[in-house]
């Protein structure tokens, strides 16, 4: 993990240690930026800067608009609206935000962002009158990408909307920006703001669709090097 | 180039202005060290980590046993040697050398050299006893990998050795280290001890077998990338 244990540097030397010598690498972060993608890659690469027998390596690119990723999406967001005893008359696709600095500076993860929203809001048959791609985890006084997710469930719940539905594609598994930035703190903003329903489409997680996700990008990454 | 122009970071961000988000690095030292495919890879690690939006990345691993390279050495001795109006009676297969250090902290290089040399013996059809690898290039005080190269042309010119042949495996294309290591000081060597004819195997260079290794290397390393 990036941020946890175990962490790349000791993935990576316990692979090394059980004698792989071809490592392939494929970030959870479906979405490229420098903080994401690049951010596991280069911990990798100083990773490998300290090795004296460095395996052969692959990283893998982004995989936003991955057909298995945007079905996988798809089919969450039908599987859980099924099972709630109300309608969702509105859909947030809230992606974690950056910086506007990094994308002045030719960072793609705001369009790579669009297209994961813009294809599945497709693949859902919705328009984008009922759908919208947001940007939350703000930190810090710089400008980020915006509209900010808080402030347009605000302004939804304000202007009459009471039906929300919220799903966060940029997180592969459920953690505390989706668990309790959204399912808890976004909830009450909406229902302050005159909300009544409010929901949390969960991660791919461990879903069937996730694993197969996982299973296709490894083999396409691995091509060559197994059967 | 790791040590010329074009460098190694001006090819990496050429191909990527040029919009390439596929990068695959093959390193021309057939046999791995910290200081030759590492020391490539280590570059190409850098160059990427000052980049904010990365290729994807494939390393090649080390490639001292391709059939195709055996090959290619192989035809390259025949052919050299039918040339000759004299037949050489020993064939010195002549690598760069590394601190025995190195080789200590479990540098596989002197593992990769001894298997490429077996190989193109062995494909050769020589025994042991008209064969021998060695080392070169010994730079500084420290202990270097042995037998050297110009100790052991000195014994064979003294033990009666008259006509010998070299090879230099480990580089894929003739170099100072080949032109005027082994070809001029090392021939020096041998005649002085006593030898009479010495001759030096060409550097695989751009010969159809080098093009025909080098494009099977980068087929595999391409492997779902390209169809």
């Amino acid at each position: 993990m990036r941020y946890g244990n175990p962490s790349i540097a000791e993935g990576l030397e316990s692979l090394r240690a059980d004698g792989c010598t071809q490592i392939s690498v494929i970030s959870l972060y479906p979405q490229y930026s420098a903080s994401t993608t690049a951010s596991v890659n280069d911990e990798v690469f100083r990773c490998l800067l300290k090795m004296r027998w460095q395996p052969a390596l692959r990283t893998a690119g982004p995989w936003h608009d991955h057909p298995s990723y945007i079905d996988a999406l798809t089919k969450s967001v039908k599987k859980h609206i099924s099972k709630l005893d109300w309608k969702p008359d509105y859909l947030i696709a809230s992606f974690h935000g950056l910086p506007v600095a990094y994308f002045e500076k030719g960072d793609p993860y705001h369009c790579h962002c669009a297209k994961t929203a813009r294809l599945l809001r497709e693949k859902l048959g919705m328009s984008e009158d009922n759908f919208k791609l947001t940007f939350q985890s703000r930190f810090g006084p710089s400008k980020w990408l915006e509209p900010y997710t808080e402030t347009t469930l605000r302004e939804l719940g304000e202007a009459g909307y009471k039906n929300i539905a919220v799903i966060t594609p940029g997180f592969i598994s459920d953690c505390v920006e989706t668990l309790e930035e959204i399912a808890i703190e976004a909830r009450e903003t909406f229902i302050e703001a005159g909300g009544e329903n409010f929901t949390t489409v969960p991660c791919l997680n461990s879903s069937p669709e996730s694993v197969k996700l996982l299973a296709q990008l490894a083999h396409a990454e691995l091509a060559g090097w197994i059967a």
